[in-house]
């Protein structure tokens, strides 16, 4: 008799985003002349940067000739690619990281997802909260946690984020030998400095830890003195492994292309407690369970890494930025204590009402979506997110909207 | 402490393909001059149909625009794409899917390496011998066996293929929960009748198991009477999972697409025995695992699924297919036994002699690069793969040479 996995059964049925849809879906039906404005979900808007458009118009035509044609590519991506990448996301940066340490993939969420399959079960898993739901979500399902009472799992360690810490919580004081860190973070936009960033690579050194980075959002930094990489600490590299993502970057929601890097000095330990590197189990993964990413996307990917490429997405990301400066200042001016909108497409804050009590406000009294912080984890009850990512016609016209309103 | 997955080390070090490449290169240094004809891999060589090119184009030249450009797209695959294959891959053919019952996804690997995730560890797994790798490598690593011995994992129960039952195992004597069947086959060419895939239908029913199909290869089936889908075979839907890619069908090895069918219907059972549905577990783990296909590359599938994309992929399987059956005539004259090389683009033959042996002689006397059958399992031993994918002009030359070898 074939039987389900259990640990499905304890994940929170009411996916955040699908609650979202659910609610605006019902307050379209009822108000059909609305003209809503999203700054919900963290989807970017603007359409690629002319340089990956080029590059995959390219490729798609290098398909329909037998002389061009690529079949199945290298397992963890083309040299072209991982080169370009390493060059200039890591070395142009100071940061030691070699082409053969980067892995392509179909984006940071399936990364995020399917890192944990390299570890044991018995892996006692930290995370932040507020959080992204995949982190917590793909431990469960893969059975590290108890059932879930009042939002938080059994058998996690919550880092709790608030205005005292920034949302940069400290190492924990119980034991944990895995965690998640996102800067700039997602949701509360958030950034780490360096000094914190050393203080979580000593802990993972001092406590056989490792470090999941999740700098999907690096792009998005300005600030000369915030890191764009955990490899920016000293001694990072035998303790952590980084996400990053084309999305956000590249705007590349649609198009699919994201990589993780997994040093070759990085440890983990066998059952005997004797260290082994991890980038041999995250190939066999790799090698078992996925096929590469799409010829034409890493073609895409390549451009957006050239000269001209990066102009171009910069460009977009300022415009992006320029965004949440708006939704700041205006929220500031209002009072509000904002967490990021500098350094990130998110603007995270204290609504001083109960989270999905001022989602319904702003959805109803103004025609705004935006996501209730509460949905993220306990420590959001009563904040709320809301993203840059739209035309800056829209973000203008929202906050004209929220001014009377707020 | 962060352990790794113990699992992992349970896995055979020498992935069949990595060692067929490392000789191929050896024999390449010592001879430089040779020119080898590569019939090994799996992998198709010929360019994408000029429709799945032009639909690749229009999309990324979408992407370049904000009032075209698409985002995050429908975690299971946009509506397009679902709907154009339930029409025409099934109930073409009088099968009874429907577009919500497809989740399209980066390819059959993935998928087949995937599904084991939402079943209870102690499923009971049944597996063909010879077989591809992805479905036992995907349960080693989930932690469903016991370690190797003799090319066999304690745990998993093997159902063997030889020429006396033309390498389509009846169902087990012994319990099973769950069996990956696959067909046409890989690596043998072999396919099932309907009668045969209706005993799996009717033991799966009977013990409350289910049956993982694997379908990668049905649009190489010529023959009338061969099952394109399990779905074909009443009884099906409740007990069984298809696979489908369009990397055979379409050439897409580098373009990646393919798609699972889950049933509404399909059951498995919880903890207690109760009849529970697969589907809402499916979607579950894509929609927090993955993140969906390239939309351009949605737009190329669609455009391999219309009346003109469909006719083209025909073309470019008759001439894989008409690859195939010089192979097994050349074989067949010379007195080997063949399976598949019909309705197939492999053929499989048993060589006389040891099969990395073999290997070596048309390596070596031929220049000519096959798969040793012992790669693929037990079974397989003493045995040979040879693809037709490759021009006609490199497999009559490949035939000329063995020629004088065989």
């Amino acid at each position: 008799m074939i039987r389900v996995n259990p640990n499905y059964s304890k994940i929170q049925a009411n996916y955040l985003f699908a609650e979202v849809a659910r609610r605006v879906k019902a307050y379209q039906e009822e108000n059909p002349s609305a003209q809503l404005i999203r700054l919900g979900i963290g989807d970017v808007t603007r359409a690629l940067p002319a340089a990956c458009v080029e590059a995959l118009e390219k490729a798609s035509r290098e398909m329909g000739a037998d002389a061009t044609f690529r079949g199945y590519g290298p397992d963890y991506g083309y040299a072209f690619l991982r080169e370009a990448i390493a060059e200039g996301d890591f070395r142009a940066r100071g940061c030691d990281v070699s082409p053969d340490e980067i892995f392509v993939s179909d984006g940071a969420k399936c990364d995020t997802g399917n890192i944990q399959e390299i570890f044991d079960l018995s892996a006692r898993v930290a995370v932040p909260d507020p959080v992204y739901p995949v982190y917590v979500d793909s431990n469960v399902m893969a059975g590290r946690t108890g059932p879930a009472a009042d939002g938080r799992y059994a058998g996690l360690v919550y880092l709790e984020g608030n205005e005292e810490n920034g949302y940069v919580p400290e190492p924990p004081q119980e034991p944990a030998d895995v965690v998640y860190l996102c800067y700039p973070n997602n949701p509360t936009g958030a950034v780490a400095t360096k000094a914190q960033l050393a203080r979580w690579v000593a802990w993972a050194r001092e406590n056989g830890a490792l470090i999941l980075f999740d700098a999907a959002y690096e792009a998005f930094i300005r600030d000369p003195e915030i890191p764009h990489s955990i490899y920016e600490i000293p001694g990072a590299r035998e303790v952590a492994v980084e996400f990053r993502s084309f999305s956000k970057t590249a705007g590349f929601t649609g198009t699919r292309c994201g990589y993780c890097v997994v040093p070759s000095d990085c440890r983990a330990f066998d059952a005997d407690g004797n260290a082994v590197p991890l980038q041999p189990l995250w190939k066999r993964r790799q090698s078992t369970k996925f096929n590469g990413v799409s010829y034409p996307v890493q073609r895409a990917a390549e451009a957006a890494c050239s000269p001209e490429g990066r102009a171009q997405c910069r460009e977009l990301i300022d415009g992006y930025l320029a965004n949440a400066r708006l939704v700041t200042d205006f929220l500031e001016a209002r009072g509000y204590r904002c967490t990021g909108g500098r350094n990130s497409p998110y603007v995270w804050f204290d609504s001083g009402m109960e989270s999905w009590a001022f989602f319904d406000k702003l959805l109803r009294e103004a025609g705004v979506v935006t996501t209730p912080g509460s949905g993220f984890g306990r420590a959001g009850a009563g904040r709320c997110r809301i993203t840059a990512f739209n035309s800056r016609e829209n973000v203008e016209r929202a906050l004209e909207r929220l001014g009377s309103v707020l």
